[in-house]
This record gives C-alpha cells, sequence and structure tokens, in this order.
C-alpha cells in the first residue's frame, strides 16, 4: 500500500482500491465484492465523486428514520466494513443501533473473521453469528439472520445490499435505506430511502444528522420523513448525471 | 459456477463475473482486474450490453487499421485472456497479428501461466516472456515489452489499457487501438481509435470486418481509415448515454 505517491491524482480512489483488495486478501471480502466495488466506482465518478445535494438530503431523512425507530439495525457485509467499519460502529453508538453482520456469499468463517475485526476496532456488540431466523423467500444462507435482530427490527440500513434481499426486507414490512452509487439497480428502486453515494462518505453523514436530529420530538422527524419521495429523486439523480456527462 | 440458471435475468453478466473470478483463482488475473472489470460492467449497462453503432464503426477502422499496418500486434492482459482468449487467438489469425501479453502488475510467473493457458487452446506464438525492450516513460515493470513485437509493431491493438502506457505507445509514433467500455477514460481520449464495447462482442466484431475488409486495396482502406474522428465519437457516446438514462 506504500506504491501510490500521495500526489497522484486518483489517489483517495487508488487506496480504497487497496482497502478492497487487502480485505479479500484477509477473508473478509468475497472476490465478487471486488467487481461490485468497481460497479460503484463507475458510478462514483459519474456522480462527481462528491455528496451531492440528493444524496445529503437522503442522509438526512435515513437518520430521521433510525433515530424514529424502535428497533434500528445497521446491516454490514464485507465490503461496508473493508471500506468503514469504524463509521458504522460510531454510527451505531450515535442512534443508537444494533450491528449485525449478513453476508450474500455467507459462510461461518467470514462472518466470525468480520466480528472479530470490528471487536478489535471497538464494537461491543455484533449480531450475525448466531443465526436462528430466516428472512422470508429468500434461500437458506441468504436469509439467514438473528431474531433479536435484523429479523424483529423495524427499521434497517442495509448499505450495499442486494436487490432480493432488499425486497424480501421490505416484504416483511420493515423500513429499509440503503446506499447504492447505482441509481438504476434493483436495491436502489426498491429501498424506502435510497443513498445514492459512496459509503465512505454516507455513514458519516448520516451520523452528523443524527447529532442534528437528535433534539427533534418524533412528530418533527415524522413530519420531515413525510416529505421524501424517492422516486422522485431517483429520477433527479439521472438527470443530474445526464446532463453532467453533457458537460464533461 | 453451476449455480447461475440459464433463466436468471443476469445470466450472461453473472457468468462473465464467475470467468474473471476463475481466471483470478488460477493467477491470471489480478484482483484489480476485478475491480477493473466492474467499472466496465457498470460502462455496458449504460450503453445497453450490445455493441452500438458506434462501437461497430470503430471496429470496422479497427479491421481496416490492422490490415493496413506493417507489423501489427495484438496486446493482452488477464482480463482479456479471462474474456476472449479463442477469439483473439482467432482475431491474430485472421489478420494475421503478433499477439504480446503485456501485464499492468507484471510477474513473469503470470505472463508465463497466461502464455501457457493461450498455448493450451490453439495460440502458436505468443510474445510477452523474453521481455527485451523498454517502451520509453514508462517505470520498470510496465515499460518491458519484446523487441521484435510491440516494441517494433506500427499498430497495436490493446484492450483494457492503462492511460499511461497508451500514451507512452503514442509516443513511439504507434497507432493505438483500444477497446474500453469507458468513453471518461484517460485511456480513450488517448488512443487513435477507442472501441466503447465489451471485449467479448468487440474482438468477434473485429475479425468479422477483417474478413469484409481484406478484399480491399491500401487505398481503400486508407480512405476508409481517414474519415474517423475519434474525439467527436467519444462525444457521441456521452450523448448516448446521457439520452439513454433519460429514458430509462
Amino acid at each position: 500500500m506504500t506504491r501510490i505517491p500521495k500526489n497522484h491524482p486518483r489517489y483517495k480512489s487508488l487506496m480504497t482500491r487497496e482497502k478492497i483488495s487487502l480485505a479479500m486478501k484477509k477473508g473478509l471480502v468475497h472476490e465478487t465484492g471486488l467487481i461490485a466495488h468497481g460497479r460503484g466506482e463507475a458510478f462514483d465518478y459519474l456522480i462527481g465523486e462528491k455528496t451531492q445535494p440528493f444524496a445529503e438530503m437522503a442522509e438526512k431523512i435515513a437518520a430521521a428514520l433510525l433515530l424514529y425507530a424502535k428497533n434500528p439495525v445497521i446491516s454490514l457485509n464485507g465490503n461496508v466494513v473493508a471500506l468503514s467499519a469504524k463509521e458504522c460502529i460510531s454510527l451505531s453508538n450515535a442512534v443508537p443501533a444494533k450491528l449485525e453482520v449478513n453476508l450474500f456469499h455467507r459462510t461461518n468463517e467470514r462472518v466470525k473473521k468480520i466480528i472479530d475485526n470490528l471487536k478489535s476496532i471497538g464494537a461491543k456488540e455484533v449480531y450475525g453469528f448466531n443465526a436462528n431466523a430466516y428472512i422470508p423467500g429468500l434461500n437458506h444462507d441468504r436469509g439467514l439472520c438473528e431474531k433479536d435482530s435484523i429479523y424483529s427490527a423495524d427499521t434497517v440500513l442495509v448499505p450495499l445490499e442486494d436487490g432480493d434481499r432488499c425486497q424480501a426486507l421490505r416484504n416483511m414490512g420493515k423500513i429499509v435505506i440503503t446506499i447504492d452509487l447505482n441509481p438504476l439497480s434493483r436495491t436502489s428502486k426498491t429501498a424506502n430511502v435510497t443513498i445514492v453515494d459512496n459509503v465512505i462518505r454516507a455513514i458519516p453523514t448520516i451520523e452528523k444528522w443524527i447529532k442534528v436530529l437528535k433534539r427533534n420530538d418524533k412528530s418533527e422527524l415524522n413530519s420531515l420523513i413525510d416529505t421524501w419521495d424517492n422516486e422522485k429523486m431517483l429520477k433527479e439523480v439521472l438527470c443530474f448525471i445526464s446532463r453532467r456527462l453533457q458537460d464533461l
């Protein structure tokens, strides 16, 4: 990782790539996670690699939803942990929300490695290993979760999530917030709130809004949440990228 | 690889992902090749996952340039071999053009593995292992090539190439044809001809045009080549994607 010079025009992006690559070598990230990261890179480039107003607003709404929830849970996978483990722990303390590891390519070994990694940097409790419930409609491994965490959650933040899982969580009646750089993905279209932003920028921005909105009472949070139109925002993202491509 | 059902809406894309992933496990593809593949996937999605007219035209011009050349060479890296090894061998026979393995993250072991793989499926001669020349302006490993192949080539087809290498080859006075799904990349902007298409579709389409244009004499090829405006085509691609995003 020392071979990338700090003045390289793509330094940030290259370092992020190294992080994901290293996490794969450590067994935290599945190899298809690297391909998914590449797709994210392309879309991040198209939105200008910064938090655009449509994302900032979604992050504010996400904060309101997490504060409004009775049982909020943050779902973590290999890529999320590789890129923003500390930030997720900090957000879970700020809300407060539970943390649960949920993997698309699940192995107990990988779940354990991820949980150990999170605990080594300060997480107190992380759900996911003692999976004792199923999300209905998903096949065996992908549906596994913990009864006291995701299964009974009313609101879940599922960054970098698969479309099927996102839909299955919605079918359970949960409020689903996702972080997905691809405004066209099934996940983006299925979630109640889609944050079209890099997870690295999104998690700290949600936490920033948690601190601001913590003073508000439930009815104020509710009024804010009521203003959200996810479909309209996704159209705005496509218009934004479309205009940007013409100007580049 | 048997776990993906043929009727899955993303079957082709998932199978391609499996191919790249398997090639990494075999040591043919570097892990950052998986991230690069993901970026490609995103841009392929944006152009509709098919050969658009701007790509078809670039593939025709590429065929004309390869036929016009005195020493054409096709440069191969891990991703290209993982996705279209047979097609590249077939194209090299049709032109005819030399094949040379050139890696961004070069190790002799990986070069050898790729060459062995190509020979096992029918390639007769593959350059790249006995690298005895340097492309000026690139650091040690990335600049290595063979004197009798890329170093002395007048025209090179470098699919999925790095921006620096593309520029360095142009600085040597060579005609550079690239295949790159990202119309905004430095490689795309630097090459003489940029084929904005998936390498899987592009290589056979170039070969199709080789067969058509083989009957033409050099002056006819030259007239065709003269019509090409790479910058104009790249603008057309951006307009195409931009319009498509509005319609999606």
